[in-house]
């Protein structure tokens, strides 16, 4: 089941937050020159360059884009701002499309201002997937639904556990909806490996460690009836810094088993892109090429 | 199942860091004038004062202790930290007995440096309730095992959840190992209700929601099986500050549904006391006698 150093190092894919200082050019060249053959890209960059041009230049560097970073926030009570919600995701959609990526990774949204109604913001989150999966489908984008690290429940994304992405992403078809595998998000969950086993189609449906529940992919080739869209790696660190949203730890400095994880996504039948996707102010002070370097040498050493 | 607000008044308990700016004396007097009758303390004020003379001071005030916090720190790996910690434990065993509480609140520690294994920390802790609960039972106090958000997984406490605290617990006989319900910890896990329900001993075994398990309660009183040991409150506020321990919000001010949970846990029978526990500096700041009016009239609006 492991994959050899080589063919895991082309799967590598470099998420562009993780070296933000770089321009999308710098990018594109940067990534050529270290060998890394995928990217993945967030939206104001691109639309700040021009989503034809983004789609040129990373084309013509020989890149993949592995996904466009994000959709989501689909938790809005006011109709007015829920409307402006998928409007904004169906053209999230568009720019997937155009970059030639079949992944949007959606961060869902958290509480609006007053609410205390977890389950209510969940639905509205169900009810946004169905309004955009035909949409997603006729551009050939699947909708990756990621769940953020219990921390930032209130005010960012009210789906903390893959297990709480799994109930929603299936109850639509696995190649509409898929969910996000993100280490930095999911390590300290004892069901995580469970859980990504139930993603991947082998088995062990419903939020149970080794419950024995509904199959949903009995019958059904493992790899076709994945939810696994994305694979991301960062590493936990602390102190955690104000607002937790800049403290993620370069790989191999902090508490995360990445080896565990590519392991269980890998038994679980992922082969898709590694993508690394670090936010961290130390590393944006730092030379672009040199982060770049150690994120390769980290990866083979903590990774591969 | 809903108690009157007078009864439900008189549950209530101010754990001293709400109001860390007070003295012992302080405390005891400011609790006695504000009617609240139970305080839960912590070890380093309390052995500053003294143990007799503390527990002296809160009796002659007409007050309980309602916990003592905390023991815990149990996933060392080195030999001689590992004993150190458990003479502590009994230590803290001790100075709850004599402080009159039946509860010693356990944080149960991270991963040791450069280590990450959670399973391996985990076992440690089994081990170490394994030792102390002959210990505890002898005087007459419980060890409540406290799940912390898993934004202190690395560094404070890998029980994340309160599935993973009750699948520890449930090793030990009720009346030795229970566990703590914090709101602040546990708000974001949807499946907190029915491990609630399972602490109370009414059912729902494993850490499923809805599963039908082993039911360790059956045939047996519903109080004498359950693991709720203490419920605390805080809310829940962002942005976080830096660290992240002392972010908790004034009941009422942030996304956390305190009655709720006040509900879940009267109904897994749960009639012990409502500790108000909230680390914020800007509470410190303040003047106690006002800051525990305000505690009181947030419990009556939010939790009664």
């Amino acid at each position: 089941m492991s994959l050899g150093t080589p063919s895991l190092l082309d799967r590598l894919s470099l998420n562009q937050q993780t070296i933000r200082q770089w321009s999308l050019p710098e990018l594109a060249d940067g990534c050529a020159r270290a060998g890394v053959r995928g990217v993945g890209l967030w939206r104001a960059p691109v639309r700040q360059y021009g989503v034809p041009a983004a789609t040129r230049l990373i084309r013509d560097a020989g890149l993949r884009v592995t996904s466009l970073c994000r959709g989501g926030f689909f938790t809005a009570l006011d109709p007015g701002e829920r409307a402006a919600a998928l409007d904004d995701n169906r053209a999230a959609l568009d720019e997937a499309a155009a970059l030639g990526t079949d992944t949007l990774v959606l961060v869902s949204g958290g509480l609006p201002p007053g609410s205390r109604d977890l389950a209510g913001a969940r639905e509205r989150i169900a009810d946004a997937l169905g309004e955009l999966a035909p949409y997603a489908a006729e551009r050939g984008v699947r909708l990756a639904l990621e769940p953020l690290h219990p921390m930032y429940a209130a005010d960012r994304c009210v789906v903390s556990t893959l297990a709480q992405a799994l109930d929603l992403a299936e109850r639509f078809p696995a190649d509409r909806v898929g969910v996000v595998v993100d280490t930095y998000h999911l390590w300290w969950d004892d069901t995580a490996g469970t859980q990504i086993g139930r993603a991947g189609g082998s088995g062990g449906a419903g939020s149970t460690e080794g419950a024995s529940g509904t199959d949903g992919a009995s019958g059904t080739d493992g790899a076709a009836a994945s939810r696994i869209a994305a694979f991301q790696l960062a590493d936990w660190v602390t102190p955690l810094p104000e607002g937790v949203l800049l403290g993620r730890g370069q790989l191999g400095d902090g508490s995360v088993d990445l080896r565990w994880f590519r392991e269980r996504v890998e038994t679980a039948g992922y082969r898709g892109p590694v993508e690394v996707e670090i936010f961290n102010p130390a590393l944006w002070a730092r030379d672009g090429a040199e982060v770049l370097a150690e994120v390769v040498q980290r990866f083979r050493t903590h990774v591969g």
